[in-house]
């Protein structure tokens, strides 16, 4: 029988090349991070790499609830509090903070303190953040339109996305230069960089404002999740819809033919969990078995090989467990188990594995520091 | 007396993390990289960094005469074979291959091949090539204008830039998402991104067309360099001319405004080089004396601290020679004095300064394997 007071990852995320981990123990959480350091995304106050988890010390004690990277930057949502926190690359405003900087040591947001968030998502230089009333608010580099704003000037200031008032947002997601979000109805937008076709609707042209995806009426959307320059979709049933990039074959097609709008994914069914990759994706079915499709040059997809995969395969080397958490960044994965076992492959170069050493990996490696009844919270501090 | 047949540097670049150099010897030049690998950036074949010059092998006999670097893509013109090679990171075209893969071992551009080229920049994403005809070539990304076509549409094929038809262009320089050229009348023209004002139009719009920066009339330009998000201008006289982005103090006018249009620096004079980093600028007088002026964080700007330079600083530790070459990338500078001495300084956390190991140089540091006279090119291959 497991205790509960067990201290165990809650919490995943991961960015171009580092990743975060948020663990909850008996005196609060605390958040820890590894992997590329030089723009200050792991917050520990300089821009060195690091190999294995530390802890981000000015989060101790904030009661942070949930984690998210954007490629070169990380933010933290503390629920009790009502306060953001962000750090690390801080051009076009994507930090939130009012202004440009780079951030090294976590820093809150004035202008989101107070509201109750729902939904984070972090994309290349932009951020949105869904609250708990359904409001949608965006900020940072707005070239291609991905704050939703009807416009292409970009946004230092948190801004709300008025073209979806009335509609509830619950869930938001973010690729490079693009945007997603769910509504408490099902329904999909995308908005922002759209040349592969990402956007869903049928061009490969940006749009400006929210624009809904095509062929999914009748379909509840409960899940959303970006690749780089792809989208994903999961219904309620647990069907995955991809659509956008496919030149690595991430869309989980089986070919490399880029998508204009939602096609469902034939090949993983019953799906709970998906994670969209730099040129990979990744889907967690009920059973908690892992599949992955995509480009695989580092073992990014974790099947053993570094040939890229076309057709979806098992991610095999989790000891028959299943995957309950899944993130994925640009050339890496992490996953946890149900027995709370971490789990981490793909490219290594930055620590951003965790194992320590710089070995890239082309199967599931379990962080053995982060397993449950594993965790030694003072060797992270 | 020096020996015209030792083997020396002739060339410089930089991208965002690595460094180039090509190197004379008597039986053709050699191009040597060194740095961040990931992108395929360093022509070995792999994705690994180097901490030491290594030979791009598939460049050995092939006559390039000068090379150049995008920030995490590289770029050799071989003159007499009227070839140009590309390779590293593929996507939206910036290779000129007519695809979007990325390339580990160099690749000639059949679209290129035949022309004589005059001048060559590469910028975050796409690529400048002006011809010794003066015609005006360019590829890549195009989202902001960069491309100078009069559309926002990528391009993964060289276009002409017809816009430009008529004037004979001499010389380019790329910024992140901006370009800049030098037309033999001595005009200077900007296009791309212009958020910052670093089109100098006097606007911070974009410019989808070549525009003229203005209050430049009756000055000839002699030479134009891009920082990421600035603009550098060199006239006949050694009067220097800067425009964009200031937040770091990187415009050498010693405060942080960013300017619309051109401004005179005043504290260089007689400058004959200059170089744009990320958010740092270098220019060298006609005594071959260095300045450098904007973020110094990792020692980029070479006066022997980790404070910006908000005014110009004369860099020390060059042994009193003259500076006859000078590149800089993101966080590190490569000089090369007329004693064909070679020095790097700033940032090493990929091996971009070459010295071995990663420890990042805050002043000058002699790369005494690439200095005449000391250079023994089996050791590279």
């Amino acid at each position: 029988m497991t205790d509960d007071n067990e201290p165990r990852v809650i919490g995943l995320a991961c960015g171009s090349s580092h990743s975060l981990a948020l663990i909850s123990t008996p005196t609060g959480s605390i958040v820890l991070s590894w992997g590329r350091g030089e723009d200050g995304q792991l917050g520990h106050g300089d821009a060195e790499d690091r190999q294995e988890p530390q802890a981000v010390f000015s989060l101790i004690g904030r009661g942070v609830s949930v984690v998210h990277c954007g490629a070169e930057y990380s933010l933290a949502v503390a629920e009790a509090e009502k306060q953001i926190y962000s750090w690390g690359w801080g051009d076009f405003g994507r930090l939130g903070t009012g202004d440009v900087k780079d951030v090294f040591i976590p820093c809150p947001l004035p202008a989101m303190t107070g509201r109750q968030v729902a939904s984070v998502a972090c994309g290349d230089t932009h951020t949105l953040v869904a609250t708990a009333a359904g409001e949608l608010f965006a900020f940072g580099r707005n070239q291609n339109g991905q704050c939703g704003l009807g416009s292409i000037q970009d946004c230092v200031v948190p801004q709300l996305v008025t073209a979806l008032q009335g509609k509830h947002v619950t869930r938001v997601a973010c690729g490079a230069e693009h945007s997603m979000c769910a509504t408490a109805e099902g329904e999909v937008y995308c908005w922002g960089w759209g040349r592969y076709g990402n956007i869903g609707d049928g061009e490969s042209q940006d749009r400006h404002l929210p624009t809904k995806a095509k062929g999914l009426s009748g379909i509840k959307v409960a899940q959303v999740a970006c690749g780089w320059r792809h989208s994903i979709a999961v219904d309620a049933e647990g069907a995955m819809y991809t659509w956008g990039w496919a030149a690595y074959a991430q869309l989980m097609h089986g070919d490399r033919t880029d998508q204009y709008v939602p096609k469902r994914v034939e090949a993983v069914r019953h799906v709970a969990l998906v994670a969209g990759g730099w040129r990979h994706t990744l889907a967690a079915d009920r059973e908690g078995r892992v599949y992955a499709c995509g480009w695989n040059k580092f073992g990014q997809c974790g099947v053993g090989s570094t040939e890229d995969v076309v057709t979806p395969q098992q991610v095999q080397g989790l000891d028959g467990e299943r995957v309950v958490q899944l993130k994925s960044g640009w050339k890496h994965t992490l996953a946890v188990t149900d027995s709370g076992k971490l789990y981490s492959w793909g490219r290594n170069v930055n620590g951003q594995l965790g194992h320590s050493g710089m070995q890239d990996s082309r199967e599931p490696k379990e962080l053995t520091a982060l397993s449950r009844g594993n965790i030694n919270i003072e060797a992270f501090t």
